[in-house]
């Protein structure tokens, strides 16, 4: 692998660019971004080698790391001007959409549909690092459909970075992602609304370090420019899982009016076995 | 400071003793619990020096750290127990109710009302350690109405565990915490319900480090015998801040619905700004 092209230098974007290069020291590295700030700082972060609006024909691989409503238009375009020897990965957090979109594009197999499950509260370049995707879970969709050849280099820099590859078609991969990523950043964010409302009636703002606040709502943090795009993109499965949510709130809310102590305990006590799911990963 | 009682050997407890004990070595510290368990393990971790039912006469401090609930009827039949030169002090979530129920006892001066904000997912003396108090805040309510020379006693000690003392009336307090503390719990308990019976369907589940759930979920592995009573305890408030939170839900999913992508936006920028407060505690 001689060279890539990166478009969207973000903290995604970013950490790939400095992670394909600290692996592969020789690796040309181009890309771009639509803001103007973002590319003269990926210069001087050291991200990427060279800003270059579209990737040289001999191009390896090109990686497409900006929001979700973005990548069907940006993919189809990329298709267009690439090389037989380049394969288009995105990173995108919903995938259902771009795969149908995409199905019959004479260079279908050119492309490949990751998604890393990884990421901070922060954005830009300047939260990008090397070390963000080591040993991170990257799902790949719709595998069977992409050229085995050009897999090989996709192959190439996923284990050079440590990712740990899964596998799953693009309706269950929005399904689940509504679930264990999207839900968690709606409530966080709703979370973080609610305390700001109240805290303009009370004035009263003191050092919540240890409440379990800050981390119930450290991904109201989040980027909107990168989150509002995926709820409307991922729609129909976010919408399930957040009336699945309301209604668990809604009858844990009688519970509480009820004064029903032992049904809360039971229900926190069942509840508790999230331990198992979350120590899974470890 | 020569001898102080602890009622209740959890987390919060046993982390007083041990962080006690550690700035004053030649404190006798004697305790008790309502698990035998408990009592044991409490002594093998040398979070007391021995166990005892009731506080010995001449004991300085009486801690009780028990479920909220619980606090009403101990803390009356300590009071009744202890000399004069005695202080009781309670670690309760909740404070309003408690401190109407005791505002008339004659020993009422020899009560402080306190909150430390600490803790972490886990329960249990095993999970105590003697920096849990390093550096956080302690809420004391209704300060005095407290005996000025025992409240030294407190301080003595609350200066040694390099606790930060915030002054707020009960009230204040249940109000403030229902959105900073308890509705966090709440939401995060809600979250794991709902991820957990979306898997019964799924039979999916994967690593899921850096999905942002795991953050968001972790309040969900808190312990159903410290929290189910601080919801009832705090019924009125704990409504108020799930009734915002549930209608800011509700008008995120109509936003979300309506594939108003820029109103999501314009909303996320918004509560950003949530930044500033978390970084207050800094």
């Amino acid at each position: 692998m001689k060279k890539i092209h990166i478009v969207g230098l973000g903290l995604l974007g970013g950490s790939f660019g400095l992670g394909a290069l600290s692996k592969f020291p020789e690796l040309q590295v181009t890309g771009t971004d639509i803001s103007e700030q973002n590319l003269k700082d990926a210069l001087t972060l050291g991200i990427i080698t060279e800003a270059k609006e579209k990737p040289d024909s001999d191009t390896d691989l090109v990686i497409l790391a900006t929001p979700a409503d973005t990548l069907g238009a940006l993919l189809k375009e990329t298709l267009d001007q690439i090389g037989e020897n380049t394969l288009v990965i995105d990173l995108g957090s919903t995938k259902a959409k771009l795969c149908r979109e995409i199905a019959d594009h004479p260079k279908r197999k050119q492309y490949l549909a990751g998604h890393p499950i990884a990421g901070t509260e922060y954005s830009g370049p300047k939260a990008a690092f090397a070390d963000l995707l080591d040993r991170k879970v990257m799902i790949i969709c719709d595998l069977e459909k992409t050229d085995l050849t050009l897999k090989e280099k996709a192959y190439e820099l996923f284990d050079a970075l440590n990712l740990k590859l899964r596998f799953m078609d693009p309706e269950e991969h929005d399904r689940h992602l509504a679930f264990v990523s999207h839900l968690s950043h709606i409530t966080s964010f709703m979370l973080g609304k609610t305390v700001l409302q109240k805290m303009e009636d009370e004035k009263n703002i003191f050092d919540m370090a240890g409440s379990g606040f800050a981390s119930t709502v450290r991904l109201a943090k989040s980027s909107p420019a990168m989150w509002a795009p995926i709820l409307t993109e991922n729609k129909e499965n976010i919408l399930a899982s957040l009336d699945g949510y309301i209604s668990n709130l809604t009858a844990m809310r009688e519970k509480i009016a009820n004064s029903d102590s032992e049904g809360i305990y039971q229900e926190f006590a069942e509840i508790n076995k999230i331990r198992d799911i979350l120590d899974l990963g470890k």
